[in-house]
């Protein structure tokens, strides 16, 4: 019945997306036609889902931290149009800058992996696949109707191919909120700056985890950074702030380390937040000492907020002078804060991820499609 | 200087924290000593940390995720009291139900695991260690003075001593959350329910790299869904509820498979997070259908917060009924659901994590330590 549902409509020239989709969205044009309630702002990220819920959910979750979105659509079952159309579609698409795939199966392996490469060539392609261990392939059997594949030669392809694959779902909107607000880094050594020394740490180890390097400053970085913190700093990185309350100090070191030649990148903890801690720390003064005056309390919170737009900004310029990526991690983060802080007129945009976790994972994937790059394919 | 200074506190039966600590706090008194704003409420969930920055955000994280603080303490450089001396304390205060503990080094290596092993047997101790690769090591030299060791030599006397070992900070909270939450599995068999195929796909993967089960259904339980879904469901692992919109679906479904001899664990995909979805959705169909009243609105704002409400209720029930764990990820989140939900009077809580990678990860280290409680140390 459905192939001749879809021999009829190739007939009279329709075309019919699906069975089993939840819809398709284009911001750009104000089309929100999903059943979906998201709403994200028009941007650079096309998504594509050959399931629905997992589709539309994240597309919540994109409007929740901010990413743009180019176009949204749940390929379903992919009677007639398939996940290869749409890769070339995007390969072709200005507007398109990031790809984002959840898929169970592809029908044309051939043609999926071709058209991935080129697209991977030009712009990234991050890929979520379901079904990878056999519990998952039953799920998907049923689920799309996916067939098995070996996903050892999947992986392989992708390799091949310069697809980003990822893990977790969750992965898919870091990738998107990086490649669309940072530049790539050229290698793999990071530079860390943070307001505490526990959370260097474990960033330093997860760095080295994941494949990523954290060089020791050489003694002209060394020298620059003397002149800005106390006598008694680390000398090391990572560069620790040791909780350092002068807002000027952060704005300088970013300097110094985004302009050092022995980094790749630099991802800096504990500067983003500091707005929402002061304003708890004030409100909790406040309650016990009547002198705190809610000039006081405005006054903190004026300077801090001004400080997290100030670090955004400068951040923001940096890159674009130096083509080096700088990733923050907030303090705290409430639900007013996004994962992509937009500078209007900028090239690039504030990227602000909750833990270190999300953006160390996130750059050794960056580190990887950069090879991928300048292998020459 | 520090070492006399230690010496004549001890002589005049003065005990120092620290040095280089955020203080200490016990809720259960409302005592907030410390350099967080962070007011978590009275709990079961001790957390010991060496570096004050990552404790203190660990606090207010907790605070945010509905999650009951015992007490926290930075120990910091530990000169005088130590990790080894909190362990044996929490082994013998009965308020204590799940411990956390923040680590750069172990002044005594053989007094820290004989007590770890000790209280292992009677509440879990979940561990993030600093240090673990020679980046991480360099850092944690330069932040506690923490020595070198050898992981090796760590990671096995971790296992042996029944410590929940994990990678990322955040992981902690949600191993806190679940240990004061839901009861242990018995085994790595999991039940999955989902309201729509992609997630079901993916937490089966996720279920299967982790070294969980996902096993198929057996016939009774197929022919007692039966007469619950409609005849086209799929009859497999996941329970695909296929989008039903019936309130009462979810409910039966649950309960099937908590009864279930066949697995260990049940983890329901969507069902948490109806209230803001249908929240958004009546919303939207308010702007463009003037038909759509106030009270449509309220209606059925209400009778979806009545069914997470009731959905949790019942999972904590079937918890205590069947020490069955239950552990919920959400289709939608906002600020004000927490990852805890209390249900006064019960000795279980509602467990909501926000992605199904946090839900499978939390419940593979239950299943490890079940196990370490069964081998019989």
């Amino acid at each position: 019945l459905e192939y001749d549902l879809v021999n009829a409509a190739r007939k009279a020239g329709i075309t019919i997306l699906g069975p089993n989709t939840m819809g398709i969205a284009n911001p750009h044009i104000n089309l929100h036609c999903s059943a979906s309630t998201a709403m994200p702002r028009a941007g650079k990220t096309a998504i594509v889902a050959q399931s629905g819920n997992l589709g539309t959910q994240l597309l919540a979750f994109a409007t929740e931290q901010g990413i743009g979105i180019r176009g949204f659509c749940g390929s379903g079952n992919e009677a007639m149009v398939s996940i290869e159309d749409f890769l070339e579609g995007f390969e072709v698409d200005e507007k398109t800058r990031v790809v984002l795939l959840y898929i169970e199966s592809v029908k044309n392996g051939r043609r999926f992996f071709e058209a991935a490469q080129r697209v991977s060539c030009r712009k990234p392609v991050v890929l979520l696949k379901g079904g990878r261990t056999s519990a998952g392939k039953r799920a998907a059997a049923s689920h799309t109707g996916a067939m098995l594949s070996d996903d050892r030669v999947f992986d392989a392809m992708c390799r091949q191919s310069g697809v980003i694959k990822v893990d977790q779902p969750m992965e898919l909107l870091d990738l998107a909120a990086a490649l669309a607000s940072i530049p790539l880094p050229r290698g793999p050594r990071v530079a860390i700056m943070t307001w505490g020394g526990g959370w260097g740490v474990v960033t330093c180890d997860l760095c080295q985890l994941r494949g990523l390097e954290v060089p020791a400053l050489d003694q002209p970085i060394v020298n620059r950074i003397d002149t800005i913190l106390p006598p008694y700093w680390s000398r090391a990185n990572p560069v620790d702030l040791v909780g350092d309350p002068d807002l000027s100090t952060p704005m300088s070191i970013l300097e110094e380390l985004v302009r050092w030649d022995g980094c790749d990148a630099v991802i800096n903890l504990g500067m983003m937040g500091r707005r929402l801690f002061s304003e708890r720390f004030t409100t909790a003064v406040a309650a016990v000492d009547p002198k705190t005056t809610l000039e006081i309390l405005e006054n903190a919170r004026r300077i801090t907020a001004d400080f997290e737009l100030n670090f955004i900004r400068r951040s923001v310029d940096l890159m674009q002078e130096l083509e080096k990526p700088v990733v923050a991690v907030s303090l705290l983060k409430d639900h007013s804060d996004q994962t992509v802080h937009r500078i209007p007129g900028s090239r690039y945009n504030g990227l602000v991820y909750e833990t270190p976790e999300r953006a160390v994972n996130t750059l050794e994937k960056l580190v990887a499609y950069k090879r991928f790059l300048r292998s020459g394919f």
